[in-house]
């Protein structure tokens, strides 16, 4: 509806009606106009009308809507099938080129829009998240875990000589891998237990550098969200320690960006030392599906850099996903999803405590994680081991989903490393217990459930006990296994 | 994406690629301006993308969906239900006014013109279709024979005295009941059997004027589509006499338009005679859900009374499937399904002859209905009743949907008149008979599959009565009740 | 997803995850099967995903959805656009067949559910919002106005002497026009002026059928929701007399479900007199698509009637968009926001009311109008008319749409009948004034953005006054006509 | 719509309707059931009702869609917009686990099955197209490069020596990047030019083998699909060295899906000779949006190495695509694409030979490339480079998109590799040329379409040659670049 258009419409309705309607569409273009000129995510999110149509006007630039196109190419965006189609909002090509993931796309003007502006929104999200200093970032339509791997293979080429990855621990398998995959060999920091929390053993690190040598470091990697009673690396002196012995650094922030702690302390590492690259994941941070990660730092062209490192095209979908997402929420949306999941850690960490008490167990004290709990299972790891593996496959079938129960002393071998008291970061940690987190979009009604459901299960699970009894749900019993990877 | 909002992106992406874009989106622009300028429905179809375009714009004319409207009347076109918004593309405030369903909305620029544009494209296929001189019409959301309801109704104000309809009979409970609802008395002629075929008894019908006298009669009640073994009315005969006594005529016209045989009708009598208004179906003629009609007619300021008649906004639903679909089709895609439609009665007509002669029936010969079949079904008719509902009924759980069997002699009553030989269109037709029609979408498959069905079915029904045994499927019956009703 | 599919899943993955699956299945089916068995609105609403479900089983149940199904017949439910078949959910045959649009069809076993699943839940909501004897009802898919005729069309038939219409004065078109369209002569009864308000009166009406005769006249036609200064009509006492002189009744509820006071009304004059069938908006009532209404009553078999009326089979639409739209609700969020609209009455009211003192202007006194509120609007009228009409304007291209204004002494014909102060319900209301009015949906937002634009709007008025000239808003005035239809 | 609920459905609806729905709905199941225990692609296409039914039965087996869910992980697949989850069918939880990419989830069986239903399709789909003895395979959600780095990745780990990758020249910068970017030294083996197509130098291969030492060779790089001249590798005889020195083989079959040639070399490289993998793109042969590949080979277990190579779940978008679009083709549709595909390749290539003669240009003869042609531009490049890229230019900006012009003597560096002739894959082909593909789901009409745009901007070109101006469009010369990338 151009001018031309709107003016041919007069003659079929009243012309002031539609002057009132040509109106109403240009509020719709402002909004448009306010989000290209200054590429950030507006304070108040749109209605899906807006988004709908953003979408679709940015699919008639791509060359594979052009009524007049004809392709004799090898890739031209053709869709076999109409649900593929729409589904995508004929957004075909894909964002970034054979050369670089961030590049525009001669064949796809709309598309290349679509992924100049995610970049844009999600790198002003970062800051109002709290990293304020952070230059440049991109979408990678990839799980953090390989997308940590990218960052490790973009350094191989400015190390050439490296071969270990400094590593404190933290018991999630993707982690782990992101180096293996990589080629690199992980050098594990052992966490020291300070009350009940695990935290990086910042004088072993210094002392492994010295050992290896830093000229065959490829980086340090740490870690800020994990769960408790592991609590976020101490970003600061790992920071201080790369930028004194000339080491990257690289942050594994996978669900850090909904915590304004973690992302203090990505931005404070940055401030006093060295941090190159930081990692997150699109799904954990802002409630899109699965598949896509965020990387972002402070030298602009060592993200360029990562982002060159990708060959080849790469999925929109994880971009138009957390495009669309930014877009609906706005600022104010997205501030509001942080401040209720900051509510809803305080409750069900004073809920879980209580909860505690009750069952005669003990809610950890680990006041550094700002996102994952810990409460004790002593009484239930008594006797067996089985008991605890058994409390989660009860909370499974009664659709708790994301409780995890830790027992002691499991070993797990991953890439032929072998870990002791796999799951709890540390070789022997006091007691079993289980995690609860409160992560962004969590309701008051999943913590009420929850501790229902929970309360419930603990009351079954001493009785069964002391039945001797095993129950048919340990039949279930390879669900447990899901815990161990996170 | 306005010049500005163009010019915002060239420092996004590439200048030379953007407005690589903005000519594909310009592309879009000129087929809508064509459609507004021209008001026609295009040569060839529009792909989903331009429509889906054009429907946001349109609904971003509204004022539901202006970003600063503030409601504070008793209808602002909120919607509860997010699914409910979008399968009406945020298309609210339906169509017309209180004072007229053609009639645009203040509050609607964008359904207003939906509205107009439907009712143009309509017209313009109309005429395509064969009547060439109609000047004016428009979709109402309603049954076809509630709109001819509206059209007597529209009448009764310009012939106060009137009491009858003259209608030349055809066993469709619908016809029949528009009368009535209106308020008139149905005058039935009986039609009159020349070979197989029964057609208009013109001589009766004038007799019947004469006997009740011209200002006593609301209008004559014609039809173009029927079943075989009955044909169109004689529209020009039945016109002349409209002219000569002055009598409005309203001819039904349910499934015609996609018959050149009965849009010829139409225009003929309109030519030679007089034919006020003519009431077609819109899912029947146009693929679209049940629901809607088109009133057109030759005199613009008639067509406009019966629009001013519907008290209230009415839905948009219907008009926007018709438009929808003829943008989808163009008037290519539309003549092609007119032409497929033929080539499929001509087979099925061949075929249908060959079936019936392998079984000893005979495909009655009704040269004048273009759309309809009917094949004799004496053989299972002979001895009893019951053979011939039940083959309808073993169609039926054969998944055959729309054949339609005929027995001898049955009796229905319809609000007080009874009819014999109820279905036949005729107190007392030579014969049972199935019916089976060539309808506007029909496909080879649905032919080839119809006859291999009732080959079986025939060859299952004549074992069966020579066991004299009732078959399970009779409990089925009752679904014979709806070949009553068409 | 069958047992037998699920079966074969767990070949596939691992047979507990499977199982889990399964029962995350069952509970939907379980909400599914409570909404068969009982036919009520479920208390809590669906997810969009249980009723996309829920409608795309009901749509495989109709024939045209059968893998195997061959059509030979006049309507068989084909769609040429796919963009069409999917907003319908591919339920194409409609609702009820050419005997009665309550009927379930062959056809369609899907979209028959669908008309009673609807019927059923509609009729459920009618009880919770106060007609707790209602005992029959059916979604049309025609506006209020012309349902409305369908009533009295469907009397005409029980009393063929009947010309007239008793009718409480209210100046709205398609009210009127419903009576003129069935072919009835409306017999305006005035209202009386009691304080500010406008109210039925009640002698005269008794009066006028003792002048008539009650066997020429065909029904009362009474008024529940209105613009205020008219309140709703005295329908005890109409319902009462109704029943004394043995005359049909029928209410025109228009935007009243939503208001506790006139179902209350409704449900008191079914009790103590004679009240045949109320009439509702779909749109004004339940936020959906304008387009449907809901013919409800006491009488079960005069409800059926009704419905026998409808010649032909009648769009599935508007019974889809309510069904949605209370599965998706529940009672819990229907009378959510049934509560909200009542607060936000109080508060429009209060405000408005500060409003005026400042305007030195009077909100008037209306305490009998659950919904609609009038402000004075005298100094604006003192001089000249048309100051009064450019508010309306201003008003209009400020995007506040609903706010009506009424001008003294407008003079109106609709369809030869001459009505003095048309808009203001009675010959001589005392002032101009304002409607506004708090209907479902309405929120915080609207009420203080209105305010605020009119009371801008009102200071810019004053301003113009004094300067005696013309604004340039005034080539808009034709938008002020669409207040005199409401 | 379980027994239950049918069963209730009858006391709504006359029982043989709906136990003729039932029928209806079990063939959909039946479909299904067929599928799920055969995992084959079916043969004939899914309609779309069927497909979006079972998607949406997936989505309601995953724990996200639990009505009874509580979830307090840190990863619950809750979806902040509307517009997100619909596009996915809220299938939120990805595909694969944190070990591996083809493993179940324990909270989301319905994903699970997704992911394991699609790499079972896949593989059957690869048998159709000629690799009848593919044992493996799954598809991935990542550009074909960075597939081939996945592979190159996990072939470390087995040859932790190795530091070069043999690779038959292809100028195409993602292939030479996915070696580089896996942190391998590519071993460049120039073509040989027999007649006009570029072919490997399988004697060089062996000799660059002998050189380094198998021992420090991680595997042999070849390519099927390519821009002619150049044309498929020799997979047999560069199977039969791998062999022979026991060097892994990965092929880069990015678009060779759909060409049985190319299936056929990898067949027989297979049967003969050693191929651990071959990797392909899912957009160029499936139609489906960028961003996804399949990594296939004949060792079961290497395949799975290469799949728990992956760390993190992944995206299921193009797993989801792929599904959608199998399911909704069939294999009769896929082959027939594939079967069109081959006929407009001998059209293009005929018709291209007569515009060559025409203009006095030679259409290059390379037999062995089954997708990709040339056409020489020797009359352009004559006197100035500048006239070829200026070709380029002019095709794109008539909305050619594809077709590709290479000039000679370009020199790229890539990552450090200087490249002569770069983009002809030599480094002195004898002319420049210009290519076109007949990719699958060309139509008749893009070819018909690119030759007229081609004749007239060369009849162009040689008048402006002839002006020896520079034209406006020079300025797009940065379009030409796009061409160096493919």
């Amino acid at each position: 509806m151009n001018a031309e258009n709107l003016a041919c419409s007069e003659r079929l309705v009243t012309a002031g009606y539609v002057r009132q309607g040509a109106q109403g569409r240009r509020a719709h273009e402002l909004r448009l106009r306010a989000l290209l000129e200054q590429g950030k995510c507006p304070e108040d999110g749109w209605d899906e009308s807006t988004i709908e149509l953003f979408l679709q006007e940015l699919a008639i630039m791509d060359s594979n809507n052009f009524l007049g196109n004809c392709g004799v190419g090898e890739r031209e965006g053709r869709v076999a099938s109409g649900i593929v189609a729409r589904r995508h909002y004929r957004l075909i090509h894909g964002i970034g080129r054979s050369g670089d993931i961030s590049a525009v796309q001669p064949k796809a003007a709309g598309s290349s829009l679509l992924n100049k502006l995610t970049n844009s929104l999600v790198l002003d999200i970062i800051k109002l998240a709290g990293v304020r200093t952070v230059t440049n970032c991109f979408v990678v339509p990839m799980a953090t875990g390989m997308s940590l791997t990218l960052c490790f293979l973009t350094l191989r080429h400015k190390r050439p000589k490296a071969k270990y990855i400094i590593w404190p621990r933290i018991d999630q398998k993707s982690c782990f891998k992101s180096m293996i995959t990589a080629g690199f060999e992980p050098v594990v920091i052992e966490n020291v237990l300070e009350g009940d929390e695990l935290r990086t053993d910042i004088e072993a690190v210094e002392a492994k550098i010295k050992t290896l040598g830093a000229e065959n470091i490829l980086c340090v990697h740490s870690t800020t969200s994990c769960f408790a009673p592991r609590v976020p690396d101490r970003l600061e002196e790992l920071a201080v320690i790369c930028a004194k012995y000339d080491i990257p650094h690289i942050v594994n922030n996978a669900y850090g960006v909904q915590s304004s702690k973690c992302m203090h302390l990505i931005q404070q590492g940055a401030r006093v030392g060295r941090i190159d690259a930081f990692v997150q994941s699109l799904d954990k941070n802002f409630m899109v599906p699965v598949g896509g990660a965020i990387i972002a730092g402070f030298n602009e062209s060592f993200i360029q850099e990562i982002s060159k490192m990708y060959p080849g095209r790469a999925s929109a979908s994880p971009s138009l996903d957390v495009l669309i997402t930014l877009l609906s929420l706005g600022t104010s949306g997205y501030k509001q999803l942080l401040k209720e999941r900051k509510e809803m850690f305080s409750y069900l960490s004073s809920e879980l405590k209580k909860l505690a008490d009750i069952h005669n167990e003990r809610l950890l004290d680990t006041p550094h994680n700002p996102i994952s709990l810990a409460m004790s299972l002593k009484n239930l790891d008594e006797n067996n081991d089985v008991a605890v593996t058994q409390l989660g496959s009860m909370l499974f079938t009664r659709q708790v989903s994301g409780a995890r129960v830790v027992p002691c002393g499991s070993v797990q071998t991953v890439n032929n490393y072998t870990f002791k008291g796999f799951m709890s970061h540390t070789n022997n940690y006091p007691c079993a217990y289980l995690n609860a987190a409160s992560a962004i979009g969590i309701k008051k009604q999943d913590v009420d459930t929850f501790l229902k459901r929970l309360d419930k299960c603990l009351k079954t699970s001493v009785k069964e006990r002391k039945k001797e009894k095993n129950v048919d749900e340990i039949s279930n019993s390879n669900t447990s296994s899901e815990q161990l990877e996170g």
